[in-house]
């Protein structure tokens, strides 16, 4: 089949969704607005909510938290063996880093005195002492803290992957350094800070856009400085395939980020309190699986029609597409709007990486499909199903997102080439950056099988 | 040693261990009723009652839901390389699969208007709407459905399985899609829908029947209609091992339903908003790790009596067989009695699995065992520690559902095989499904080592 | 760069950190104390409490349980791949026993009865009966029994990953029961039993000392009696070293280990059913991840400058040694002090995997490193930032529990030793046992690579 054949099927398949989804939400919406006029008033001890409250942060945290290896372990299953070791060094370090930046500078640079602004404070960040006792936060700060870090981690990550097999480590590294301290927590504070997109009436609800997109920009910068990995397309300018050296551990991965969902829209509720904050988290798990089981069968549909088989790394990537499209608004949709709006993501990742493939961006493990257009689509399908949303105003914020995070990890990806350099030699990359930059080999023992 | 001297020397432990249990636990029920009866009135506010239920349902939900990424793993760690991809992607669809069919269909059917009878009723199900506040459930809806949809792919999980390496993917599929719509939740009503075996006063706590046996029986109908794998059984008749491609894989899978299964049993409560809610909780816990823990001992312990080494892949089903085994009842035993129902589990994993190959069924990881086997065990094996159970209506759920499962899952699979086909050629079957089904081989720079 | 260079540059790494952690934590120790003195009457409803308490219980232990996935995963990735599926069953093996030993005997041993004493009482366990009801208690007793017991199978764990690929099976589980049901109960009576060393003042607030260099001491005399592998010291007794089989799975086990840690640390406030309590949970989170992060970037920056190179395996274990350097002192930390306490664990571990090399011990995973001495450092730290202890009682409890566990595992091993032995063969060594002890090869299409 060709290309265009695909965009005009995946055309119908995103027409219907829309449709749907739109039909199914018109009253739903409605109920939305008159339940929370009616919510009673809290019925639950102060103490009890701040408690629940920041349970429900320091959970989904860690669940966030663990998504770091959901993506070391896709990332690992989608490279060759000769650059596994890198990749989960990679993995590793920027989590890292992330943990550090984020208190040196992020945290206050995101959320103090944005004040419908553009940026925030600078400087470290302070939790309650030992024994804080200051009900009126109505949570512990910490706790909060925490569950923004692994956040920030988790943009990092997907810029991790498409650079992946000719990054040097220490240029990676220095970027995400800026990327998590810097470029997130600046962007973020338009909206999560009470800035001024979000003043706007900008609705990104665990941040299809804000995370995801931002993340996806970045490493499309990236990818375009970095050029493509040598090999990758052929004299007549085709895509080349690189597989992956382990289906199951990026399968592994893939349930770890399912599994780590959960936790990254469901508490993104921000509260657990009360028997409507509660109910809506759990409307928001059911929606976000929802979501991914759209993404998976969507794609699998496609690509069973299009190639006749099914590429099992499209349908991982599926998976995660539906997940990132149902982020920006995880909580108004009905169940049918969830499946579909997941299932347009899907559809985008099958739609989307020969798309790279023409032109020549080399994105090893197809995060800009899945983080970066999943996350514009999920971010303007909000007003589809949350009346308050307007699709104007989610443009200009997947714009304003777009033109900050690409032009400003560009600036920062150039100075680091123009510096120190980004790329490693072309021996190198023959050779692989495992044995390279880490001198470890991730399979010594099955080399042989390479020879 | 000889097939009948090791059924011997089970005979032996599962006397042991039945006596033991009988005696430890006639004191402790009588203690469990006095302790029930004697509960005081609910002294937590009913919010809070409500968002600990539905916490635990969340947290229970999220734990099961990861059980996917178990079943993935031990699957994937189980089979011949050329056939991990497929396994990878038949995990990945039947959750999402079992996810859609159990909103579609499911959840009503098993749960809405059985009333003594038979089955629910037909459609999709609708949650609690956004900012829902009704107290009355004492949960929200959204996460009771959660958690119940995750057993469902459970049940699926158990099928992918045993039918590995020579099933086709889409004919799979579609009877995962009609065991999680239609099959497993009229069973499941029968009970846990207040239906007729419920009011019989059947017993089973958190499925080791209703999910696990279940399962199990789809497995086997499937098994006998698809036929072993080419290969598998000599012109003499024997077994002949096809050894897995990766043990690690299998363990970690071992360990993630291990760790789900905290989830599955002990959410199974379906409460704990008040300190017995949460104690009991805490019981199924123990209990959970204990009887695992016997399955492994167990297992070990007569494999190196029997063979003089530890075959590992028969300790993690030893492990399994002991968590399926105290599913029935994980509350009331004593941690003795725990200890040796797990370890009867594992006993029967050791002599079920060279007992299956004498029969000519090719179960691919020994779900059937695990599952089905040590799923009985577990269900008959409730009234040795609860009084309220009687071994007679045990008896009867176990062939009913036996009877329901078995022959409904044979109708099902002798339809789609008379329609479509259930397995690939021998051709295919050779070269592994990876390369014909799916397109992506799951080790690619590794098999010059399996030329 | 020569040894000599390293100490000194680490050298000055540790007095930086020792300086600034100091500096840095004089004033907010005062703010501890005067919270803790202004802390207010508890609001929340003591069944509140009680289930809030009960609940962190078995949400910490999950996440502790998952931790033998973790040691199972970094050992499998850290052995060759003839001695992988040993690893494998050894820790799904030790869990099982430790869960079993620790009701047997361990858990009163431990915690009934010490008395500012040596010792508790012997015998099993037992639990709040069915429908418990006692609020007095706090919490439920299975919860907490279910925390402390995947605590002791953590410090079995460490002994497994030391002595891998020429212990033999039983002896090794042998020596786990001694262990998990003696020896680590015994010397966690002294300090968490209300034993002498916590009249005198000891503080190990998650186990730094209790935990982790228990597990560390009862692996060096392990190591000790073993012997190094055959080959892994040459002639001219330098160091060879025997990479391990898969990267991705020790990076995987690291990151569940940091997962689990969360659960470690933050749930041994054992409350949260306060909000200053919970708050306190929150910043333990926090600065764990602090500690672990620490590890990561000095342990990087160190293998850069001296070797060139960042060895990914040191890293993984750079960050393991953050994690277990601020175990002893997780809450009273500012976030500067958690990542330096845990930057000068990160530099134990690439000072000492050398300099254990020259005492020609062999320690396959870095266990010791990482456990042992990286916990002696986070005991020793904890006078840094928490005024309440002193540095000499603090030294009283390193050494009182290095004599113990030591002498105490060094007997165990030595009976067992003279008794039934305790490694395999030469020709059993070189063959790997997983063929020899085993029978179920870890990889088994892939050992073409091998030959």
């Amino acid at each position: 089949m060709t290309f265009r054949k695909t965009l005009t099927l995946a055309g119908v398949f995103v027409g219907l969704a829309a449709t749907a989804a739109f039909a199914q939400d018109a009253a739903p919406d409605v109920a939305v607005v008159a339940a929370e006029a009616a919510a009673p008033a809290p019925a639950v001890q102060p103490d009890v909510t701040y408690i629940f409250n920041t349970l429900l942060f320091l959970i989904g945290g860690f669940l966030v938290m663990f998504m770091a290896a959901g993506f070391a372990m896709l990332e690992a299953g989608l490279v060759r063996s000769k650059n596994v070791s890198m990749q989960c060094l990679k993995n590793v370090a920027l989590y890292a880093i992330a943990g550090i930046m984020y208190w040196v500078v992020g945290y206050n640079l995101m959320y103090t005195g944005v004040d419908g602004g553009y940026i925030g404070s600078f400087g470290p960040y302070a939790f309650d002492p030992v024994g804080g006792d200051n009900l009126a936060t109505g949570y512990s700060t910490a706790s909060d803290w925490f569950f923004q870090m692994v956040f920030v981690a988790a943009t990092a990550s997907i810029v991790s992957g498409t650079l992946a097999e000719r990054i040097r480590l220490w240029p990676f590294l220095l970027f995400t350094a800026i990327l998590t301290g810097i470029i997130y927590p600046i962007s973020g504070s338009w909206q999560w800070g009470a800035g001024w997109l979000s003043e706007m009436g900008f609705s990104d609800f665990a941040g299809s856009t804000i995370v995801h997109s931002v993340g996806g920009w970045a490493a499309l910068a990236g990818a375009i400085l970095l050029g493509a990995r040598k090999g990758r397309f052929g004299a007549d300018g085709r895509g080349i395939a690189m597989p992956g050296s382990s289906i199951p551990l990026a399968t592994l991965g893939t349930f770890i980020l399912w599994l780590g969902w959960f936790g990254f829209n469901g508490a993104s509720q921000l509260a657990m309190g009360t028997i409507t904050d509660v109910t809506d988290v759990s409307r928001i798990f059911a929606n976000t699986n929802f979501a991914a089981a759209g993404g998976v069968v969507a794609s699998m549909i496609l690509l069973q029609v299009i190639y006749k088989r099914v590429d099992v790394t499209m349908v991982l990537n599926g998976a995660l597409a539906g997940l990132v499209s149902i982020t920006a608004e995880p909580l108004a949709p009905s169940p049918l709007a969830a499946i579909l709006i997941g299932a347009v993501g899907g559809v985008i990742v099958v739609v989307a990486v020969p798309l790279l493939d023409k032109l020549k961006i080399d994105d090893v493990v197809g995060a800009i499909p899945v983080h970066l257009f999943a996350g514009i689509w999920g971010t303007l399908a909000v007003p589809l199903t949350n009346a308050d949303a307007s699709f104007v105003t989610q443009l200009i914020g997947v714009v304003s997102y777009g033109v900050f995070a690409f032009f400003g990890s560009l600036i920062v990806w150039g100075i680091i080439k123009a510096v120190i350099g980004i790329r490693v030699s072309e021996e190198e990359e023959a050779l692989g950056l495992d044995r390279t930059e880490i001198g470890v080999e991730a399979y010594p023992e099955f080399t042989g099988a390479r020879g």
